[in-house]
């Protein structure tokens, strides 16, 4: 028996989100039934947290306990030809027993792809969200900027779930545009759920001028749903990285970028 | 009453091909309906041919005899507007009377896109085929040669719809290869059904080396359908261009490429 960290990528709109749930594919159920298959005993995959539908992640990061005899690289092949269409294990090695992928998180790093194409595109309605309008860059900056640090951000969460400790930081928020694409890259030490999708609607909602810049100020102040923005839909979302302590895996800098079908189109 | 002709993408894993038929979504459905919204009479689009399920569009050509107030430049902003996701019309322009997308045509191109990751790729499914094993270009360079120039193509058609008449002229196939991903670039004055995917599977069997380079000769000697190899699935299809003899749209020189969400990425 030993551990096994995997980085994984995967296309949201193949899967109901990220957690087992029973009737629907996920990409937890994926993982492990690929182990179970190598292994042929039930395996546990923890994620560093859940996704929702539509929800794509880049480098997921997930452990697991497991009992086998493949190297880790092996393990990793045999993982790859076991899993179906939308989910693929990056990279994988064996690490200290008490290495968890949730527990020994130290933040996240999302990004939010938007076309701003005059027209809708035709292709790959899955992968980005279209915002027609012409954007305030310097609007949505500001706002930006605005969310940075830590601050009770009840108003960026979702209304359904009311949790007691609504206080996150975020480290970072920039909006990066480039030609016809936009991206709004959010990093922090944890998210309320929806948070980042609420921010960039809130962001879009400021970009296209349907609300002031310091609007975000104002929700945080108030701690008001209503204040904020729009949920902004799943398929624009992309969990991009995991941040841990030290880098996870031994040829982490070495990485090229891009690699195994990453959408290098949006953006 | 006027004609106009216009060039319209489409993603085609949303629509069931470019031909209407009852119960199916398919283009040509699309397009006549948001024509129907605009100009309250029913219009029938003529496209320059057909496309299977799945099969892309970045440029098909199509026209119509529409009687509308609208301008040409309103025209395509209101079916833009009245079109569902998936398809859009890029370009449209009045047309002298006798355009006929079809009939007009000289040719055709289409780019055939293959990821050549070690795994499969988890994004964008729709949009490229995969094929994982190292690929012998020099070989496949070498078949693609022997499709070009004027050739009884019977062994790559469908069996299942014999045609009195299978010469056809091919004016080059390309094989581009960039990183990981590789397009098969096919243009010829018309093409049997299935053609140009039984030239691409074919290729990629000789890239794999399941097949000698010398097939193709082979092939088009005997006429004998199993001689080529098998059909590429349809998701790595696009139909690149439709040729007339001339520039049909007053931009097509200036135009930039790449806009309104063509994927970028495949390649």
């Amino acid at each position: 028996m030993r551990t096994v960290r995997a980085e994984i990528a995967y296309d949201g709109s193949r899967f109901f989100g990220w957690q087992r749930q029973a009737g629907f594919d996920s990409v937890q159920q994926a993982l492990e039934e690929a182990f179970f298959d190598l292994t042929g005993s039930p395996v546990t995959v923890h994620g560093s947290g859940r996704t929702d539908t539509g929800v794509h992640a880049l480098r997921q990061v997930a452990h697991a306990h497991v009992d086998t005899r493949l190297d880790d690289d092996r393990l990793r092949h045999a993982l790859n030809a076991h899993l179906g269409e939308g989910v693929i294990v990056r990279r994988l090695e064996t690490c200290p027993a008490d290495f968890h992928a949730r527990f020994s998180a130290r933040g996240k790093r999302y990004a939010y792809l938007v076309a701003t194409t005059r027209f809708r595109p035709p292709f790959g309605q899955a992968y980005v969200h279209w915002d027609r309008a012409p954007l305030d860059l310097v609007a949505m900056r500001q706002a930006a900027a605005a969310c940075e640090g830590r601050h009770d951000f009840r108003a960026f969460g979702n209304t359904g779930s009311p949790r007691k400790d609504t206080v996150r930081t975020v480290h970072h928020v920039r909006v990066l545009a480039r030609r016809e694409r936009l991206a709004i890259v959010v990093q922090g030490e944890g998210f309320l759920f929806n948070m980042v999708r609420i921010m960039a609607g809130t962001l879009l909602e400021v970009g296209r001028g349907h609300r002031p810049a310091d609007c975000v100020s104002l929700a945080l102040r108030s701690g008001t749903r209503t204040d904020a923005g729009a949920t902004a839909p799943a398929q624009g979302l992309y969990l991009v990285r995991v941040l841990y302590d030290e880098p996870l895996f031994a040829d982490e800098i070495q990485a090229p970028a891009g690699r195994f079908g990453t959408p290098g189109a949006f953006p």
